[in-house]
């Protein structure tokens, strides 16, 4: 996993910065410091329960309610330190050396490495435009009965892709009989900005989905604030590591978030992060479709971050990387989203990050790149090259 | 462990809670709070990096070196999500199921817990009034060669013991050779009221010595910050499971801490903690002498937060504890804090979470529990008892 975890750090962290903390956010936050610390300092600085502040559990049960009609108590919330320690925490209880974990292909990088720390065995099946490839899905479940599904159902990380309603279904329908247990891991739902929402796993599945959710895609990245919402049974399973692992989550921090979501508009501050997301995906696929060779292929995310390019069968996404950096343009290669291999060709553009001017001028670099690298054949006929690198 | 967890809960999380935030310390993390918001808030609330912040880091390591005359590199230094997530990171690394782990007697229920949870074989070797009995800790070591030695040798919790610096050069001597990494815990190292400052491990072990440290007990409980400090070889091990544990710690609250040293006195805030915390456990130990039966014996600690009682041998604290909260005062039962087995007449009591006032009213109440549990051939002779209860 060190090989993984350089080109996580680098980009995971970095690359994924907000590019919309406006100064009246920042206000915002300081007056919700400021608050929480005058009307109630002295309980603020304290250690907490392991649960997390009871009123925080209640907001999350509350928008579950409201935005996925999914009836959620807050004792089903569990908070954790970003949703990347529920990936952390699931594994632990569930995860013993050798059990099988069924990924999307691609898959999280965060999943992949946290996960491989307690030694499974994996197993992937391809992502198709509208979600995991079902047959395969079907076939891997009754064969090798994976002990957890591990997926992120909105806009996937690194894939941009989201699974269809009939797709949700049918994953579903496949669970519903067995012992697998199905991780929804939902950072991005909220960043929606094409087409309705769709329902939860848990909607479906019930007490069999386990749902992980983030502050840190809507609200603060450096907070680390995220939840587990699970059944009480199996919380409970879980609020033992999760004190073992750090006693409880920043509890100053979640009252600072408690306090900023009761006194400001959370929706306005969404839609904002929203409008601006999806003026930076349409000049990217914008130029992708201007000035990429035509046989390199994208996804067209409804929402999240991420956009996928697949490069021509043969073309090394990590030799283009190289001729990139040269131009000062980074992305990820993806190979390493693939847990068994495959996926050379292919590559994750982050959307999130960059101003319209800069992806304009970023696509323009790696469109230059990308026709250095590819051999002539791939060559549009018609275009004037004067002098051909390859 | 479902059942020491519960009573973790109650009492580490609740019964620590510091009793001497004053309003001016309240407005100063405030002012943190927005110096950081308004010189930096974009980067604040950012994701950040995994070791944490750097400058952060530098302080630790700064330090170490005035404090503790120890050479530390802030590059050998890893900001953790409280110390307890540094047990958890080491445990993960270092731990296999069925590896020999050796534990004080009593030993620290945040590390027994923690450590549970790899499933490891515990061996644990008596505290004495100066530090572990330093022969049988030789023979376990010897025979058993355990894969890490956890020790709190400052102030220890449960027990308050401290070891003395000649059991801490014979620890030394007996790991110096073998492979057991030693993993120092030293939460309380600042709070000491009575004598000097004795040396780390790390000045006898260097690199075979992992400190944990954490501002919890100094600055501020809920913002969850600690810290590992290990050679750069053990470093980049734990690095990859802190990052698939939760990417980074809270990245807002390191730099509000940071901002909160660099602005601050934090010596005289130190000072200020220290002579609360002597007052208090002055106050619990006089009352201990004036009002508990002779064969009640306690430890006398040089500072922190515990001190450990052993009731005459048969006595079970559980029993007392029942008692004690029928008179509204709680303490913890010690049996939990034996991984194997003992312990039945001990309990912690806790001096730093409640003023002196508080603490004679409880202690008294505490003597007459006890004097109605032990049988009348404890009872001193010369004691009026118109109404003995046993």
């Amino acid at each position: 996993m060190v090989g993984h975890s350089g080109c996580f750090v680098m980009e995971e962290l970095f690359a994924r910065r907000m590019t919309h903390v406006h100064r009246s956010f920042i206000r915002a936050i300081e007056q919700s410091c400021s608050a929480v610390l005058r009307q109630d300092g002295r309980d603020a600085l304290q250690y907490s329960t392991t649960e997390g502040y009871a009123p925080l559990r209640e907001c999350i049960a509350a928008r579950y309610r409201e935005r996925k009609n999914l009836v959620v108590d807050p004792d089903e919330i569990l908070i954790t330190t970003g949703s990347q320690q529920g990936i952390d925490l699931v594994a632990k209880v569930f995860l013993d050396e050798g059990d099988p974990v069924l990924l999307e292909r691609p898959g999280y990088l965060g999943a992949i490495q946290a996960f491989s720390i307690f030694m499974p065995t994996f197993h992937s099946v391809e992502m198709q435009q509208d979600g995991i490839e079902a047959s395969a899905f079907r076939e891997v479940c009754e064969t090798i009965g994976p002990k957890l599904f591990y997926t992120v159902p909105n806009f996937q990380n690194p894939s941009g892709i989201t699974y269809s309603e009939t797709r949700r279904r049918e994953v579903s329908d496949v669970l519903k009989n067995g012992d697998t247990l199905l991780l929804e891991d939902d950072p991005y739902g909220e960043l929606r900005f094409v087409g309705e929402d769709l329902p939860s796993f848990r909607s479906y599945l019930g007490g069999k989905a386990i749902l992980l959710g983030s502050f840190s895609k809507i609200v603060i990245p450096s907070f680390r604030l995220g939840w587990i919402c699970a059944s009480k049974r199996l919380l409970e399973r879980l609020i033992i590591p999760k004190q073992a692992a750090d006693l409880h989550t920043n509890y100053f921090c979640q009252r600072v978030i408690h306090h900023f979501l009761s006194e400001n508009d959370i929706d306005r501050h969404i839609d904002r992060i929203r409008a601006a997301y999806r003026r930076q995906r349409d000049k990217m696929v914008q130029m992708v479709e201007e000035n990429f060779p035509e046989e390199v292929k994208i996804t067209r995310p409804e929402g999240g971050m991420f956009l996928w390019v697949t490069l021509p069968e043969g073309i090394s996404s990590m030799d283009l990387f190289k001729i990139a950096l040269d131009e000062n343009v980074a992305f990820v290669p993806g190979a390493p989203f693939y847990v068994d291999g495959g996926g050379e060709n292919t590559l994750r553009l982050n959307f999130s990050n960059v101003d319209e001017h800069t992806i304009e001028e970023g696509m323009l670099r790696l469109a230059a790149a990308i026709k250095r690298l590819l051999p002539p054949k791939f060559q549009a006929s018609d275009e004037i090259n004067p002098n051909p690198q390859n």
